[in-house]
Formats: C-alpha cells, sequence, structure tokens
C-alpha cells in the first residue's frame, strides 16, 4: 500500500499516545506494554488499521499489537484507532522479519495477517510473503497457537495453502468466498472492502504442529 | 448423475469387452485382469468417461480402471472408451465402499476423483463425501500414494480441503480456478465443460501421510 507523506502524519507519529515509541526499551519484554495478562493476538501489516480497530473495538477482553513498517501507514492505523472506540491497541513500527526481538515464544496468542503483499510468484520473491514456509517456521518458533489469514490473490491462497500443508500445519475453516459464506462477524479492511467486488476473498485458519492437539 | 435408461445401454453392458463381467472371481486380484505390470490409476466415480477414456488415450504406459456403480452411467462410459483410442482401460460396475474387496494395498498407484456428488453439508450426509475422512482412511490403508481431485463445488472443496489436512494429508498444486491457472492438458470431463462456465473449477493433489517423504 502506498501513501502520499501527509502533514498530519507525523504530528500522529509523535503525538498519538497508542504508538509505541520506545519500542527498542520493550524488546523482549513487549507483554510489559499492557498492564494486565490478557492475551495478546498480533496482525503483521496493519495496513490503514480498520480491522484492528474494530476487532479491538468488540472484544475488550483482548490486548492487540498492530505491526507496520511503513511510517505513514502506521500513522494513518493510529489515527483510526483513536477515531475509533478500541481498547487496548499499541501500535508497532516494526519489519516482521524482525518479530523475534520484540517478543518472546508464547507472548503471542494469535496471529492476524490480512492481505499482504502476494509478491511474485518467481522463487527468491515468494520467500518474502507472509505465509512461506520460511515465516512460517518463525511463527511456529515463537509458539504462537494460531494464525488467521486472510486474501483475495488466488495464486498467494493457493501457495499459502501448499505451505502450511508443507509444514504440517492443520487448515481450517476454510473460505473460497468469504462475503458469500456463513461466517458471521467478518470485519472488513479497507482492502477489503475495495476490492471485494472484483473477485472472492479467501480465508483460513491455521494451527502449527503440536499446537493442535487439543482440537 | 442421472440417465434415462436406453435400450443401448444393455447391449453395452453385455457386449463391451472394456467390462468386467466376471468381476468376483477378481476380488483381491484385480491387477491380473491386465496382462503386464504397469502402474494401476483408478477412477471412482467415472461418469460419462470422458476423463478417463481421454487419459487412458494419452498414457500408453498406465493401466486404467474406472469405477461406477450406476450400470447405466458404466454402459455409457465404456461406449465412450470404445469409441475413442483408449488403450488398458476397464470399467468395474462397483461401489467406492466395497473396494477393498477388489483392491489389495499397494494395488493402485493414483486415485482420480472428478467432480464427485457434494452431498449436502449436515453431518451424517457429508460422510458420503468421497474426500470424507472416512474414505481418507480408506485410501490410506489401500496405500494409495496419490490423489487427484477436482470439483467446482465449493463447500464440498472447502471441506475437502479440512479434511486432508485433518489426516495429516500433503496438499500441493491446489488450483482454485483450475482453467484460468497455467496447468497444461487438462482433461476437461463432461460435467466440467458443462459447469465451468458458471464458476471456477477448483483442484488439487493430495498425498497421505508417509507416502510423501520423498517429496
Amino acid at each position: 500500500m502506498r501513501m502520499r507523506k501527509k502533514k498530519w502524519a507525523a504530528g500522529e507519529l509523535i503525538e498519538n499516545p497508542r504508538i509505541l515509541r520506545d519500542a527498542e526499551d520493550y524488546k523482549g519484554r513487549m507483554t510489559e506494554i499492557f498492564t494486565n495478562n490478557r492475551p495478546i493476538h498480533l496482525e503483521i501489516g496493519c495496513g490503514k488499521g480498520r480491522f484492528i480497530s474494530e476487532t479491538s473495538r468488540r472484544n475488550p477482553d483482548i490486548n492487540y499489537i498492530a505491526m507496520e513498517r511503513e511510517a505513514v501507514i502506521l500513522a494513518a492505523a493510529s489515527r483510526k484507532a483513536r477515531e475509533s472506540k478500541a481498547n487496548a491497541l499499541i501500535f508497532l513500527l516494526a519489519d516482521v522479519k524482525d518479530i523475534k526481538e520484540y517478543f518472546k515464544a508464547g507472548d503471542i496468542s494469535r496471529l492476524y495477517i490480512n492481505f499482504c503483499d502476494p509478491w511474485p510468484t518467481k522463487k527468491k520473491r515468494a520467500r518474502r510473503r507472509l505465509t512461506h514456509e520460511g515465516f512460517l517456521q518463525l511463527y511456529e518458533s515463537l509458539k504462537i497457537p494460531e494464525l488467521f489469514f486472510k486474501t483475495d490473490n488466488r495464486i498467494l491462497f493457493e501457495a499459502s495453502i501448499e505451505s502450511f500443508s508443507r509444514q504440517k500445519w492443520l487448515v481450517q475453516n476454510v473460505s473460497l468466498d468469504l462475503h458469500k459464506s456463513d461466517m458471521k462477524d467478518n470485519i472488513m479492511t479497507e482492502y477489503e472492502e475495495k476490492f471485494s467486488p472484483h473477485g472472492p476473498i479467501y480465508r483460513l485458519e491455521a494451527y502449527p504442529p503440536n499446537s493442535h492437539m487439543i482440537l
């Protein structure tokens, strides 16, 4: 997602209390940014933030962290959270590949990936997909017990199913046309609202090996 | 699939040498119907038979068996095979649930399931789906190393991915819109040709646990 630089973004980045400004200090003890022990759900690549703000608003018993590596986008997302009535929701300007610098194994109870960059199929680029096997191993090493994934990109979704399968994740609640499915309470991202008229939205839930013994 | 009874069907069933008439005698030794040791690929629910006839025509090094439990449909399929230039292709009037009466573990090298009955989602009926977990266990017990599956039914395909995942099958080469994918040499079934203008065709390849160690 590209956004032109806007004046307000700088102010937002400086002043919005939802943005974790001294992130370096919290490395390895991110759970301490919340003053309670509630589960942490993390969205990586939160875009303009409607999804995570609304999810937070509806689930006061969960602590949310939204990661985004583009500062201007993060600013927009945090502004959205300020305007909505999001509960415990903190924004973190960081790249997913550095996730282990911030979180310890067991810190994150759920991971959301919504409409991530599909990258071209060429092998080198495909590795950057947030559902590529390398990333799944990263999430697994953090003992994240569940991952909720949405995309409108058919080729990405096909590759993701294969990737989860190769890594022996359990894939459940697959929707190949989310907006025609019986899933209730879907919260649309800005992107989803814009692009869903052009084709189906795909969604799945995935559970890493050993986490789903109890299912 | 329903077909009105037609006069030719009786003649076809009596005379077409491709139909295995003394099937009872071959129970447990189905491989002996072929006079060579080539791999056997089995289609269950072959419908009107275009897929398996054409697949056989293109692959002279494979022995094919097409199972169908409806006699009139089997007659149509075997007629199609007679008219085309199918190679080693034999038709078997039988129900999939009796598959173990005919085949021993290791007999079948590939299983094709094309546009099987999706059955309603209600639990009792869903068990009849040929990709339901009970059936996957059956195929696994026969040590079938690979399964190729196509359908136009979204809900069936979603449930099938979940079913394969729960049974720890490896799912690969997923197509969520087969006719827009880069898969070459897709052989359309009669049903596929008729219904593909109305929506996407879904396809995947699946490998039971322990069979895919070498992949």
